[in-house]
């Protein structure tokens, strides 16, 4: 049995915001959460989706929202517990354990500080991969799975419940909620069992979170750079190094929706790279030609010091690296593209494999 | 112990059209459901507020929405009672009677489709005396009674349980979530104990309404004019008699909101009737001055038969009679006024009771 400690939640924190593709949110609301929760309850219990009975009741706990809101609207800390207990009570079931939805920064965590406060534990996986922006983006949506029952809770107190008849009628109206809720929401959601959780869940996400985030502090304590372990890690591809010289966003949807322009430096020299995000990093075109593509992570490193920054802190200015990472096979199938491929994203590009355009490209 | 047969929806749903001030919806679609629920499960026990046991527990049934949506985008039939239901699911208690929420059209006739559907009865009273657009105008709200926990169901078969800090907070989210259903959805709201709809509802609104409908419909037999008959009943006062010239309506919010211009003839010629409506008629002009102001009541009728327009039917060239009737007295207290005055609607004028206004016209 491992457990979770507050260290480890710097760490989880670090890989997941590199996994999540620039969004899942800053991390540093979620890691003060859990670190504060860990404080007060103890490490949480971290297991593998093989130890979970097939009969467990396992619930997804996570922030829904635009996550650029999370950092001034702060959550009250109960919303996290209320919307889980809330779905265990109207089940009538107590749950197992419960997992991030998404590998990304806010998303990470929140779950270790639901699971925290509510002693149960953590299994060590997600839904995802990395993170998407909307609610049927997930490997147990694809799988059929109903994200409801499913519950959202504001930091004011006011709390819903909903059953849908798909996933696309629960992200139109837990948005349109989590809107009118002031942008940001905590939900309980993808009530999964762990036959389900087993066949569909993407394993290993957390602990490969934590080994991304280890190396990163470690190398900064040592002054050395990080990318290449992270590029090992995750058989990454640094795509571009550059300046920012132009961001573009706008909040009024309930994502983060933008673009970043970068002016390239030392090898990039003489080159742009554009990326278009909504909440994630969706495309990245090295001069006018697609160097990564949706469901492939794109990620934006500072340059010193190697920590990832998400897309609600591209700043203008900003040195930076852009790492491109493969997505979980689960993505590359037809029904995978189908819900998270560039198409439906309304990009007018083929998807092809980063790996491919790496080749291309003389990578 | 009566009950309300075939018959009595005709009469009720024109009786509540009047009452309610040309919100509530048009009575149509509201009239097909409760006469085809009758037809099939027999007539409904029509019971007073003094019959029902202190700790019973009473749950309105209604539409949520803009009407003219409901005229296009009917319901498939299941929504009330699944609302209902899982609103007493959720209680783990079975509701002894529902009842309107308000006197209006639509809302008039689905309490009375939840009830023959559910085989309850239904109590003779409502939340309003009349329609009003938002959920926190109800005399239950103003008197301190939750709205929440409340369910919204659609056509679809979507369902939202919500529970909210206050009414202001059920009214921004269930619109929001009506708004994102298509614009109108049935709901189950306002749990009530027998003791609580003793204390805080409007009485004998439907038997009211259903005298009203009966003098309209016994006038057109007879070729007599029904208007004096309506005066009666409800204390009310003949406003206006002319043409519609001009009708404005947005319905981008949920709401029909708008204004209507009447030209005078017959008694009113040389004379113009302005009147603004959100979902009901809240403020008659005539010639500049106000002649009814909210929460009075103010019906539009068809010069002809006497028959309500309700706001989502008004059209051009229509020959109409505008009616103004007193409210009930709760409306007229301080706390009444803050929730549904002029000011609340941001008209800039003060409330003045329509017998004044009467008065000083010399009607």
């Amino acid at each position: 049995m491992q457990f979770l400690t507050e260290k480890d939640i710097d760490y989880i924190a670090i890989g997941a915001a590199i996994l999540g593709s620039g969004g899942g949110g800053d991390p540093y609301i979620g890691k003060l959460m859990a670190k504060q929760a860990i404080k007060e309850h103890g490490p949480v219990k971290f297991i593998k989706a093989g130890d979970v009975p097939d009969d467990a009741l396992i619930i997804p706990s996570a922030m829904m929202g635009a996550p650029a809101v999370m950092i001034e609207k702060l959550p009250n800390g109960s919303e996290p517990a209320a919307s889980f207990q809330s779905l265990e009570a109207y089940l009538g079931k107590k749950a197992y354990a419960t997992i991030s939805i998404e590998a990304g920064g806010i998303n990470s965590c929140i779950p270790i500080y639901t699971a925290a406060c509510l002693g149960i534990p953590l299994v060590d996986c997600d839904g995802m991969g990395r993170a998407f922006p909307e609610l049927p983006m997930t490997t147990f949506s694809v799988s059929g799975v109903s994200s409801t029952p499913m519950v959202l809770c504001d930091e004011k107190g006011n709390k819903i419940l909903l059953e849908t008849i798909d996933n696309a009628w629960s992200e139109t109206l837990a948005r349109t909620a989590t809107v009118a809720m002031g942008l940001s929401s905590m939900i309980a959601i993808y009530c999964l069992t762990g036959k389900q959780l087993k066949d569909y869940a993407v394993k290993g996400t957390i602990s490969q979170a934590r080994a991304i985030g280890e190396k990163i502090v470690e190398s900064n304590k040592s002054k050395t750079n990080p990318i290449q372990s992270i590029l090992d890690i995750t058989n990454g591809y640094q795509l571009f190094e550059g300046k920012i010289i132009d961001v573009q966003r706008d909040l009024t949807t309930g994502f983060v929706r933008g673009n970043v322009t970068i002016e390239g430096t030392d090898v990039d020299k003489g080159s742009t790279f554009s990326l278009d995000f909504q909440n994630e990093n969706l495309l990245g075109m090295k001069d006018g030609k697609p160097a990564a593509i949706t469901p492939d992570l794109i990620t934006l490193l500072d340059r010193e010091k190697g920590f990832p920054i998400t897309t609600e802190n591209i700043k203008y200015g900003q040195r930076v690296i852009v790492l491109g990472m493969p997505c979980d096979p689960f993505w590359r199938t037809e029904a995978g593209l189908k819900q998270v491929g560039p198409r439906y994203f309304k990009y007018d590009v083929d998807y092809v494999p980063i790996e491919e355009l790496a080749r291309e490209s003389g990578k």
